[in-house]
């Protein structure tokens, strides 16, 4: 498969920014927005445990209903799709069996094959659980499906705006979350930048490497 | 700048997998390492304000101290570069007056030009650090640049393999990270998959999409 060259992996990291003005006479075509999806199905997880549900609100009507769930922040509206990254909330251990089931569907053999590895993640779990850690692992799975979804745009060359500026429990409402067993953790604006966007042309804000990077 | 088709995206994202073998005698080059510490340093973060910093180890001797430290994961040993995320365990107010000098020193103008922001944004940090969820916050983040770090390494076809099964507080220790106002969360090991390695090769297990993703 072709690979980037590293001047296109940084050009294109360098072209996306979090836009704030949207162009809403664009739409993303249906198959680069499947595409988009499909690269949030394969994000990776702890243990592969997909903790998560993703809603992608398309209809206009649905956007402006969220709009002032947003603080009022035009990208909500005025984007072409509003993704919604949703973190499972009740996370049970009988999500491990859920996951080794789908492991012998995936890869054939049986259940048992797997019982070593159901040992580690059912104690993980257990103990995330008991420690009434589980919800804060959930969430950060959340964020490295945000990351790669962010990244993905960027490459297909598609405009993106991170949103934690969300009132999300009031979200889970419009969108029919409650009583579902997942909460609205983050959302992504994806679309097209506006040409009014001053922010797509101004440099990015970055402390030194120096301070970020350590090689040892 | 070129883009990826969608096909190419979805190829990449197929190819990548959590490596379990690597190839201890295949190094990544200087160039493409780089590479990879800029897409991390280039990480979107909330406000922009990268409560984080990356170690990446390249020293035989070291990783191999940490191969213990991380329940003996031959990945961590083996691979190429292990990069270790950490983040800001004592995120302060005085970040956003480090964020508007930076911004001030990217994009010229006055500090005072930034007042409605440094608002909103100390309002915000306030708020966090009150409600004792700024450490969530700071680590949330971390797991934007793990996602952005993985997926720029697999369309730069280098593999990886994300690694929360590690003793964070004792590889502090080894690294120097103590009293430092960092802490590990998490890491990812980088490099190329050993030919040995059974799992490059098996399908991906992933939920049902229809139960994963929904258009409304």
């Amino acid at each position: 498969m072709p690979t980037f060259t590293n001047e296109e992996l940084l050009g294109q990291l360098n072209w996306r920014y979090a836009t704030k003005l949207f162009d809403p006479s664009r739409k993303i075509d249906d198959e680069t927005m499947t595409t988009l999806e499909d690269s949030m199905v394969l994000s990776p997880s702890s243990f592969g445990l997909q903790p998560w549900k993703f809603i992608i609100v398309e209809k206009q009507e649905v956007k402006d209903q969220l709009l002032p769930l947003s603080w009022n922040q035009p990208q909500t509206r005025d984007c072409s799709h509003f993704v919604v990254l949703a973190y499972d909330d009740s996370f049970q251990l009988s999500e491990v069996d859920r996951y080794i089931d789908a492991t012998v569907e995936a890869r054939g053999g049986q259940a048992s094959d797997h019982d070593a590895l159901k040992g580690q993640m059912v104690g993980f779990i257990q103990r995330s659980i008991d420690g009434a850690t589980i919800d804060e692992w959930c969430k950060n799975q959340i964020y490295i499906a945000l990351g790669q979804l962010m990244a993905s745009a960027a490459f297909l060359g598609i405009d993106a705006c991170p949103m934690e500026g969300i009132q999300p429990a009031e979200m889970d409402k419009v969108l029919d979350l409650e009583n579902s067993g997942f909460k609205i953790m983050v959302a992504c604006a994806l679309g097209y930048r506006s040409e009014d966007d001053k922010y797509a042309t101004l440099p990015k804000v970055r402390y030194p490497k120096a301070q970020i990077v350590e090689r040892i």
